[in-house]
């Protein structure tokens, strides 16, 4: 109902069709998703859930209809990543997930016939997963210039060295693209490419899947320190021209953004579920629930407040890159980013208090969102830089560059 | 740009000829209007102002266009709210001024033909002023079923005793509509009605203006505490049916709501713009701007983000108030109350803290703004209230009456 | 009770005689003090309220004891001023009003002894009053040592040109303690001077009370824009020695923040008994009080909790300067300026909120105080720039200078 | 130095050696902590880690003297505790963590002879674990007079029948004490038990330790649900007498709090100790560290406000405890219980964003931190119940009881 006005045609029905797919496939997964080793799931229920939505017609919302998908405009599929978001496990059932439907895109217009064979369709088809290998443990991750990793050009080779860490879901991935220093005299812009480096490659080292609050993941569900140890592929392996690598984050990150923002609000919601659940079910007291406290009653009202707004700029910012494209919108996508990721903090802390002690117990999704969002805060640059990038673009109307 | 999504085709000449006006003739009198005492510029500058308008084809932007307005549904009238509402005096000299707009729209809908034409004509005309007189200081005024104001049926009048305060514009206004018990005995909310009285009618008593915020103010810039003593007025003089107090007054807020919350967006973006302005030209030490420090940054980008998810959540509400009425929006309107409030007093803070010491003078409007709209959260039904409002919606769809 | 730590055998009997001579003779003149002009107040009850201040020997309770003082310390004279501070009116009514109280000082320990006899004796006598010239308009105040105005010797006077405001309390004082260049070739602190001068000089140009939240205030209460213009006074009227302007300036500070804070303080302990007193006895519905609001038990709550926070730090810093001086305790200086400035808008805002619409009215002394203390965030050095002193000298014990 | 109002001649020389202490040999074994099981941490460094601190006879520093502890009263045990609380390893290196703290206090006022030598000397020596069993998983925990654990005197035995949760560290516990009706029919205050129950007694049933925030845990780093089924123990395993048990559950509660506030203070101050150290450190650009930026210098500077006011807000109320007992500051032992735990949840919040991508990783203290102590707000009654507290115990002198 609130997001009346971004409603198309084919959302009219396919909204609701994802939302009664989450309530009856997705949804009862999560009691196993909280209480079994994640790699146990991946490999017996969600693989059979991701059947289950290709045999629906469902799978790969996000691809262009001539690559089997539903060719939805960003509008859209910000609308189908919210829905999906409500669940830890949506955007993985239905092969959508970071980074791999980045890594679909980048390797959709920028990769050479052979290498979109070999990578592309079964990442498309989800026989295989991917990861990106761009932040380094050295170097502070909100600026993205300042990185060591090289990849020095011998014959036709890329001989690879550098060492990566946040390279989200490597373990278990067919490849990496892999942001590295090609081009180390030209402008700091135009340094970087990135690379597509099998797993496999010698040279590849997986250090560790780093535990991030509290958990070590596996799987897609993880985030891995590794090394490229002279680790070497073919030429063909460049993603786009030498000294792009930026250019490409920076067209990945626009849309990226959307997704992301919107599967938060999908997590809001459902953490705004479970809180009016709760309130309305929890007693106090005798015939006193929760919801019957003024500050709960607070809390509710700002959190549908704040969703709301934050769905409203989201989708906004999407019309907007449907019709002009990212770079038009670069402050308002800057602005969704630390506007949306604060209120998703805010509201699963809002949820948590109005769980108690349950709240901070396994027992719910709260705890797994409330630790593993923090990061909402942080990666693709923490609110600080976002905040720096709208005032910039502001001032310049006031005549002067900070 | 923010708003193209609301942008209809009347307002794509209309805005822009509106931003201009405001600029060149409105702007201008604000000088004045920080220096002078009200009064005078009321009688000299504003009324040239107000010819000006209505030479322009301007005036009563609100009306209905059989009425000499310009027929704009609500979202087209907010954005035009907006506009007036960057500066104190816009509302006023387009004769779109609370409470006369709500004044006229109770009449337009409700009123005898023998009132409309005594009352409601000249007052679209602008020749007169008028009131709304609801508030009693011996009662909270979040809770509007508590009211002691009678007006008792005697032959053909209505005899009207009652203490009332925030009846704003009274002083020089020709008349009040007044909120009064005319069916003490029936339920809570259908006790009152509203009548129209002549402010020279005997029994009127104008106690004083009220001193707000270190202003006393005078004419439409003043909130007056009133009595009725035994104010007699002819029974044509009730609006709408007896009993129907209530119901008239929730219809008004709707509407009202959006005209009030465009109104602060507006203050918003001036505010806004002040900042920036501010904070690029004014130096800390030689070549670098307040603009220079990363925490002025971040209360512009902060600003940014929150002013424009309030015009979004607004904008929205109104549309769904064009289609679907007041009725099945109230959870919004309730949400868009008290969230816009707070995003005003917030930019408004951040203004004053970058102008420094100018910001708390009365050289700049910040001041003007900062005490006058302190009363958002306050008026038409604290935060708290329409917080709870929101929460009780909400929590009917999870089977609870709170 | 709180501050059971701080309270000495002097202050056993004078803070419950000081409490008690503020509930009979001070707040009972607050009436007035709203509403009618201060001027006449001034010169009827609060000069009879200063003689008997006199006659019970509670005058000028901050001088030393060879004075005629009191001979309190810091933190004894802290607690004096907060109890002072619950009323507008209570440190003029004692004599140890700003900036008369820091001038006093001033002259105390720098002036010569004719300088002494003609302006420190009438003024401690309370037959003068007096201000201090600093920040000038065209400079950011929050960066000192960018200043204009000049004292140029020329034989044995100063020629003093420039341009100031916030030179609160000029209008009516007898002398202005005025900062400005005399070396404008030393060091950047080391260029400035303090000098007397007599309001009567010629080439003293008092511009305008500057209007300041609403109001435009008069004598004590006021705050003006002046000019120097070529406004000769001899070369004795010398504060101190040349170039030590800014060191005499932060000698007075640090002793004037504990006496500002404590004020504070007094403020936050009178609205918050306000808000508790009218949350107690006001009803949204019969036998309901606000109180019965959870969030309203949450905001005395908070208040409660903030307050004592706020006051234990600054008496203990007051206790801190009491054995080591001033310059030993600069970073808690810093801290309890912006702390307790940001304590005292939130404990103000939250009363006015509890009092509703009658919270924005002039009825009561909580609009003076949210339109007047909005300043405390912003004078003697806006929050900002104390957090960067308290960041700046943290840091310097992790090796780096920021 | 923060602290001198508070240090006595015992901690003069006591404070200096435990810092000592805690840089040599407790912070060296944090990345063990962080890295390995704890159940091998614990039986191995731990181990040896508690036979040196015996050795060097700072054991069980809260004990009296005459039972081998150092007799420090409250506001001297607060001072360890905070330095203690720097580590996640330091109070059970000492041999004063809670749970075993309190029912050590518990056991020694109120336990039989017999079951202090069973049961309080093996834990005082360290020989032995205990639990604390009160939280009802159907029961919400912020009212703790709704509880259904049912303890039936047959003949010389308690047979103790319930379901409980957040019975901390009973994983490898030799006993629990329990809290059971005993007087169904007394007044609600009165109807409750303390029991000591040895869990290797029949019918003691251990369900699960539950996974919090993202860990099960293990021994004391654990929070188990448990059964009672059937549990029969000899009637003077009773505590104190029959319906006391919320009296002792309160009496607990207000040195406990002390204890936990100044613990909650120490990782404070460990929190902005890395902060300030990696802001230093870390370069966002050649030569440009994260402590340039002025949003983290703010950041510094608030965080450094909120915990100087948290520990003179803590040590106060403690020296009034020693003074008057805890009921006489029940209102400021509320006040702190929710103003620390909210300053501690944004120091680490801030000291997490400062760390960037770091800060969510398990490489640092930060992320355990961020995820265990988020129960501060709730446990021991959340915010909402003590700011209740403080709020009724204020609106007393005005005469309401809320």
């Amino acid at each position: 109902m609130m997001t009346d006005l971004f409603i198309t045609p084919k959302l009219q029905t396919l909204l609701p069709r994802l939302r009664a797919f989450m309530h009856e496939e997705v949804y009862p997964l999560e009691k196993l998703f909280l209480t079994r080793p994640y790699a146990e799931l991946e490999k017996n229920e969600l693989a059979a859930l991701r059947q289950k939505v290709k045999s629906e017609g469902l799978w790969a919302p996000h691809l262009p209809e001539e690559e089997g998908g539903m060719g939805l405009n960003l509008v859209e599929f910000g609308q189908v990543s919210e829905i999906l978001g409500t669940s830890p496990l949506g955007h993985y059932a239905f092969n959508c997930q970071a980074p791999d439907i980045g890594n679909m895109e980048l390797l959709h217009k920028y990769a050479s016939p052979v290498l979109k064979e070999r990578y592309l369709q079964p990442l498309v088809a989800g026989q295989i997963r991917s990861c990106f290998s761009m932040t380094e443990p050295e170097f502070a991750g909100s600026n993205p210039v300042r990185m060591a990793t090289r990849a020095e050009r011998v014959g036709n080779q890329y001989i690879i060295n550098g060492h990566k860490w946040f390279t989200s879901s490597a373990d278990g991935a067919a490849f990496a693209i892999v942001m590295a220093i090609t081009n180390p005299k030209a402008a700091p812009h135009a340094r970087a490419s990135m690379i597509l480096v099998p797993l496999e490659t010698a040279g590849f080292v997986h250090v560790r899947r780093i535990s991030i609050m509290g958990e070590e993941g596996s799987g897609y569900m993880s985030h891995s320190e590794v090394r490229y140890e002279n680790c070497a592929v073919p030429v063909e392996h460049l993603i786009g021209n030498e000294g792009e690598g930026f250019k490409l984050a920076q067209e990945r990150l626009g849309p990226g953004r959307i997704h992301h923002c919107m599967r938060w609000i999908g997590i809001c919601e459902r953490a705004f579920d479970m809180m009016c659940r709760y309130a309305a079910q929890r007693e106090l007291s005798e015939n006193t629930p929760i919801a019957a406290k003024q500050i709960v009653q607070s809390w509710i009202a700002e959190s549908r407040a704040q969703i709301n707004a934050a769905r409203l700029m989201v989708l906004h910012t999407a019309a907007g890159i449907d019709r002009k494209g990212t770079h038009a919108l670069r402050v308002e996508i800057s602005t969704i980013k630390f506007f949306v990721a604060n209120v998703l903090m805010q509201v699963l802390d809002r949820a948590i208090q109005v769980h108690g002690a349950l709240g901070i117990t396994d027992d719910t999704l709260l705890s797994f969102w409330y630790r593993h969002e923090r990061g909402a805060r942080i990666y693709d640059g923490p609110d600080e830089v976002h905040q720096y990038v709208v005032a910039r673009e502001t001032l310049k109307n006031y005549g002067i560059k900070i």
